[in-house]
């Protein structure tokens, strides 16, 4: 089974919560168990796991992000977006979660959270079931 | 198969090489070929694949870390381990490694390693394999 | 179904697209739908997913990368090219890309790309479809 979820995002670089969207895919689909495969089929955008309950975690990752991969580094691709793709390839692309009883197996303060390094824009993201 | 691994931790950032244990959970599995999906459900710690010969090469890999993203760097997180959770989505907190002949598929050099970021403390690895 | 598919390097680091060459395997595969993970047996190379129009994009890649992780930096490793164990754990060894119709679903933009961080060598990737 493959769905697609919409993201829209509301700034230059955002970090969003997008736990319960997949899950509502996982109850759907009527699956016990198996594996969530989470694809972002963007490259200047990415998926992880990280904290989901104090959101200054997240702040923070985006910030020094930045101060790792500056947005201005006589970087020679024109359109300006270079620190955007290299976050990309770093973070990754795609994630795997378990599927246990029908839901996401995460642990206690994991989430999965949508990157955008190139916003704001309208971007998907691909879920499949395994 | 779901399986759990109990991985004891001693250090604040460390490195450990825990190929033999999740190798037993394959045999006793029985899978002859498919995957073996390795997943952390911590947001201060992480999985990879690198070196198992030399350890300066984990050495190396944790001290590099914490020099690009230091422990202290005008966070917002209060707890302190701002640089535990970036380091955690930098390398990730899942694996996918090849099942053949009942066993890991590994490169000559390659063995899967769990990363403490924000140690010591007990931490759990969950395998499944499809 | 598993494949190795064998990949040249050039130089002491590379970053090439080897989409045609993964697309070609799972033709070949003739599964129609399912997931395609693709592994590299090194430690010191790496593969991912971004942009496959405009080269400048890998090129700022790379040098990005060595820009944060420099070749030299007082690293214990005696063989000189810890630097690319590390981006090699960065980046990471494995990608999962969703198979539909026959065939590889990738975003517009995006394209498969080995990783070379101490080239130049004679690599292997390996492809398992599930």
């Amino acid at each position: 089974m493959l769905k697609t979820i919409p993201v829209n995002t509301n700034n230059r670089t955002e970090m969003l919560d997008i736990t319960a969207e997949i899950e509502r895919v996982v109850q759907e689909s009527n699956q016990k168990e198996g594996l969530c495969v989470i694809f972002v089929p963007h490259t200047t955008a990415a998926i992880t796991i990280n904290e989901n309950a104090d959101p200054d975690v997240l702040t923070d990752i985006l910030q020094e992000l930045e101060t790792v991969i500056p947005f201005e580094d006589n970087y020679r691709h024109l359109e300006g977006n270079s620190a955007a793709h290299i976050k990309s390839s770093l973070i990754g692309s795609s994630i795997s979660v378990i599927i246990e009883d029908g839901k996401l197996k995460l642990g206690t303060w994991q989430g999965i959270v949508f990157c955008e390094f190139d916003g704001p824009r309208t971007r998907d993201v691909w879920i499949k079931i395994i």
